[in-house]
């Protein structure tokens, strides 16, 4: 299949996007269009298709062939588009208000036209202007609840949840992250980036056997824990929001994995912008970090006492020992991503944007020191509060200890 | 696939059995061949086609398209004849002296034609005639090392072993294991049988909220756990062996599962037939539990050392880690095991056979004690001197305690 898809694949182009979205009846026949590329990730084309005089639009997203931040030396296949279509379509039915409209799917062009979102602002960006966003993480944490149950053996049963594992079988978006968040940026590999004045913390991390250890647990974790379908790259750069509105994309590492690891993404970023506020509105991002926790186990425990298929779910403790399962694994996966955001290969442009040496270097070892603790330390927290008191004593530079 | 195998599906007979195994050129044309259907499983058909004159023989295993034991009321795809005949192939890469050497397979009958291993007895039995197969557990050792080893993400590779993993999706025969194995024998379910005198102790097991919570994890650990390819039903009535020879068959329950539910299966029902033995032959049996877990974790460490995929494979304490966790499942799936066959459905025979009232009553209920010990409290183990400990406390009515 990706054999035949590899013969017929062309790349769109604006003109040929255009031409699309008008023969799926997107937009009237005769209507003016305009269409720009707007993508900002690594491994798409984006084309934003509007027409000026209603203001309407469309998105049609399409997958190269390549990593294009490594260039085509890192071929993939286009299997993702798929993996992002249909994992969108799972999530619709979970947490519809959550995730942008599917219009049309081509597996063998390897695209996805979707909902326009362009009245949202991709999070990442929000933060480092200074928004706040004050219901994302009530939303977030909405969507991470019914997602993720939703697709569990809690909610499913094993027949039919191993029958849905089969259809997201993504070994390749895998290897990535066990490569680019798992193992690169505990070691001194060549594909990270550490800026100079960090050169010394990142020889520290690098030989930290502790780290190194727990680091390894977390990715073998990871590679073996089918608990539910994760989005799978759950970052703030996967999310559109507005004051109002929240809208979780680019499902295309969606596989099953263990749940703190979407929750742990979300967090991890989260607390990366809040590092990089300097202002009195800090408070308001880190709130999101104890907020999302607090939405995700009340909604979490309402699903899991209304509609379960394990018949031990009643058993007293099992659901309290659940919880405190994935809140080791999103710690500890929180930690894993703010390590590769401060010395592998994609940063968080926020902090990046910082120009100021001592603060952007201050905040950097701050996150790398953070990070350390959730990592190695991730089975004594007990509760999302205790994430950001952890995050202001590294910020103070005090011992993280509780 | 299923449709159109049950379409043409037919169940052999004797008869038919000689003409396929003449036919796969297995006999001379013209010897004279005896057949006789010797199927003790509950899934299956199996016909010992021999030719007298010469001593040759083969097996052909035919799946049946529902479970025995239960009737035809329980409908079972006959997939798991493809389950077997490739589970059995790609063992003997890893272990070839103890596995049957497959001779030929069909999809469409869900027939497997296999090596004749009547010069061996199946193991359970052996046990029950007084055996005590002095090189079983060195053979049981090694198989499981280099089957477990051979097929986890440590040699593969996360990618390949993912690849792997979906050719052995296996949801119905899982489904049998997760209820009869891991729900029915710890809730008064109807498919139990308890005889009269042990059913209040079985009552107050199936109260008891610490051995249902604990239960529950290692149910939900089973049910997500993809570490390697297990064979998933590997009690002493899966093991043919001699003196000198051992074979391990019936894979048709291989899955991608946790390491330990194989080894804790081969130690539950050893300690079941140690626990029959009333003669000083026991202790044989009970070194055959401590000999499996050191020529297990002697041969995974040599394969760990000599070649692994894990980058962080060599940093200090992650073996030892691993074989701890493993050490820990296999004494929690032990207690599984041994709990099923004391109240479940599917009893050990050697227990079943002493006509003793009081004896019989006295080693159920120091299995079922043993059994809830080790379930219980399985993080407590540090080794498997411990579990002969702990049965030998059990039988011995004392608290079992270390």
């Amino acid at each position: 299949m990706s054999t035949s898809a590899k013969v017929a694949y062309e790349p769109l182009n604006e003109q040929t996007a255009i031409t699309l979205a008008v023969k799926l009846n997107l937009f009237d026949r005769d209507a003016e269009l305009h269409c720009r590329e707007i993508g900002d990730g690594n491994l798409n084309l984006v084309f934003h298709v509007t027409e000026p005089a209603t203001g309407h639009g469309t998105i049609i997203k399409q997958a190269l062939p390549y990593v294009r931040v490594i260039g085509e030396s890192w071929p993939l296949t286009l299997e993702r588009a798929r993996m992002e279509s249909e994992a969108l379509q799972i999530f619709a039915r979970y947490a519809p208000e959550y995730v942008p409209v599917v219009h049309h799917t081509d597996e063998q062009y390897a695209i996805t036209v979707m909902e326009d979102l362009s009245r949202l602002k991709i999070v990442r960006t929000g933060f480092a202007e200074g928004a706040v966003y004050p219901l994302l993480s009530t939303h977030i944490g909405e969507y991470l609840a019914r997602t993720l149950y939703g697709t569990s053996d809690f909610a499913l049963g094993a027949e039919a949840r191993r029958e849905l594992a089969l259809q997201f079988h993504n070994p390749e978006l895998c290897k990535i992250t066990e490569n680019f968040v798992f193992t690169y940026p505990l070691i001194d590999d060549e594909s990270n980036a550490v800026e100079t004045g960090l050169s010394e913390l990142a020889q520290e991390l690098w030989s930290d056997q502790k780290l190194l250890l727990e680091g390894a647990k977390l990715k073998q974790h990871f590679m073996t824990s089918a608990e539910a379908l994760l989005h799978g790259d759950l970052h703030t750069g996967s999310i559109f929001a507005s004051d109002e509105e929240t809208k979780v994309i680019d499902p295309e590492f969606a596989f099953y994995g263990p749940i703190g690891y979407d929750i742990g993404l979300f967090i991890a970023n989260t607390l990366l912008s809040a590092l990089a506020r300097q202002d009195d509105t800090r408070d308001e991002l880190l709130r999101h970090v104890t907020n999302v926790w607090d939405v995700f186990t009340t909604r979490y425990t309402q699903l899991w006492q209304q509609d379960n298929q394990e018949y031990f779910a009643g058993v007293p403790g099992y659901l309290e020992y659940q919880l405190q399962h994935i809140l080791k694994d999103t710690v500890g996966y929180a930690g894993s991503e703010m390590m590769r955001r401060v010395v592998g290969l994609a940063h968080a442009k926020d902090i990046e944007a910082i120009t100021d040496d001592a603060k952007r270097l201050h905040i950097k070892s701050s996150a790398a020191r953070l990070a350390r603790d959730l990592i190695v330390n991730r089975t004594q927290y007990r509760d999302a509060q205790q994430i950001v008191r952890a995050l202001e004593q590294a910020d103070q530079g005090v011992e993280i200890g509780n």
